[in-house]
């Protein structure tokens, strides 16, 4: 079993009425890994660039949670993709207040030699064209998932739909998966984007939970509940990695193991959105997330 | 085993992007009585004014369908209720473009006095004096189930505070639970519902579902997902319907009861939706609403 998670490692300043916190551990990789270490036997693979302004001690926070970080590269002279968000004071939207691509602009897609073995690949938020370039470098690629935005599904939209036909599932959420499809009901759109290539549709709808299309067949799962929400922030990467670590950990990506990998994705995500950057993941072990998976089927439980 | 029902009889002007319905039979107790009534014994109990406008056929068909309409006063020289809405294309949003009150607005809430024994009531949408002064014609209530709306929230605070107390439990939407409480939270806003007297607390949330918190314990449920929707008017009263009716029927509304009849009225929703008016509840008997139960279960079931 090998899972490759491609995306970015940044540094994040979040605004939100409870407090700030300043240029802290980020990224959609880094989110993602996190989540995913949790369930796979050997290390995740993170592929990312950072810059030369990366503390040691991160990547050594990574690599002491089964993460693999020889695809974390410093590009010398570079500077680390750094992103400003300003949440309401209900959480329920944010704000870009500043973005530097930094070394994320110039994205080198080449990985390292001994990552072209990878069964499993994560390709997290990013231009299209680079996901198909990761992609084209994995031979033997047992099951590749998506995340996409906005800005592709509008600027990029040809090098998107080729994208979608090579990989097994897309992650969205409902407002991105409204633009790209044209439809407002979810149901229509996850069949629509199902058409387009991927067995496997997800959309994430926050607050609410998510819906999923698997091989045609319609599940909706409700989100935890919670009054603790100290930054969301990473929330919907955390889903993505638990999801896709349930499903190389089992080296299964059946029905069944989706689904407990969507249940594990919640959990991790509830844990996440506890405090600012990975802050809510690092006390975790594995008995804490098992826990609350009992407590969260428990209240989205309803057979009699 | 008594069911009591209370609130509007109507007639309906839908729009939508599908069609146009005219003055179709709707109101709150119609939808919520006819719902309860797939689940109730003996004929639910169903109170509210109309006018001499209202053809004997719809009372008729409404007492064939397990309804008493012994308390559906039809007032001399009166109108019936009148409402007329249009719903966006996506179904998303609805405005009203006219109301008329008619009968509705002056309302009496004298009960026949066959229906004073009646143990288990529906308080529709209406003014919380009115329900407060149904509630005061029932001495052997076991269970009280309270719909409100916005315009009770902010017109009528200190009654609805105080009928609040004398309930068991408050369905209301997300918008109206937020209003209410000034929480944007929506398990705080439960919580602080529950505060103010209910032990149990719905906040319907449409096409993302419902969350309860039933004495102290919180519980999530996902919407059934379609893309067969004609016109959803009536779905949230269904819901409520099918709810109050199954705890009826079992004569026990502990949690378990609880939970079986919001996945009821998940349900009898789901085919409200499907057509104007009760056109889509028309055609149905038991065995239809069981088996989309188990589609539905399977659905938002989540146990590995």
């Amino acid at each position: 079993m090998s899972l490759l998670v491609v995306g970015s490692v940044a540094f994040d300043t979040i605004k939100t009425a409870g407090g700030t916190a300043e240029e802290v551990l980020g990224g959609s990789a880094t989110y993602c890994a996190y989540a995913a270490s949790f369930f796979t036997p050997t290390p995740v693979r993170l592929v990312s660039p950072v810059g030369e302004d990366m503390p040691p001690e991160h990547l050594a926070e990574l690599r002491g949670h089964n993460i693999d970080t020889t695809g974390v590269r410093i590009i010398p002279g570079g500077k680390t993709f750094r992103w400003v968000g300003r949440y309401t004071d209900d959480f329920l939207e944010r704000t870009t207040e500043d973005v530097q691509l930094n070394v994320f602009g110039e994205y080198d897609t080449t990985l390292p030699a001994e990552y072209a073995d990878s069964e499993y690949v994560f390709l997290a938020n990013g231009a299209p064209e680079a996901q198909r370039a990761v992609l084209e470098q994995l031979p033997n690629r047992k099951f590749a998932l998506l995340d996409t935005m906005n800005h592709w599904i509008t600027g990029s939209a040809d090098a998107l739909a080729d994208v979608l036909k090579q990989v097994d599932g897309l992650l969205l959420n409902d407002e991105e998966a409204r633009l790209l499809t044209g439809q407002a009901n979810l149901l229509t759109a996850a069949r629509r984007i199902a058409k387009m290539g991927p067995r496997i549709v997800v959309i994430k709808k926050g607050e609410h939970g998510a819906i999923l299309v698997v091989d045609g067949k319609p599940c909706a799962l409700h989100a935890w509940m919670t009054e603790t929400v100290v930054d969301p922030t990473g929330a919907g990467d955390c889903f993505g990695g638990a999801l896709i670590g349930t499903i190389a950990g089992r080296d299964d990506a059946s029905l069944a193991s989706i689904k407990a990998g969507v249940v594990y994705g919640t959990v991790v995500a509830s844990f996440c959105i506890e405090d600012f950057s990975i802050g809510g993941l690092r006390p975790l072990a594995n008995g804490d997330i098992d826990r609350r998976r009992e407590e969260f089927l428990d209240m989205i439980g309803w057979h009699e």
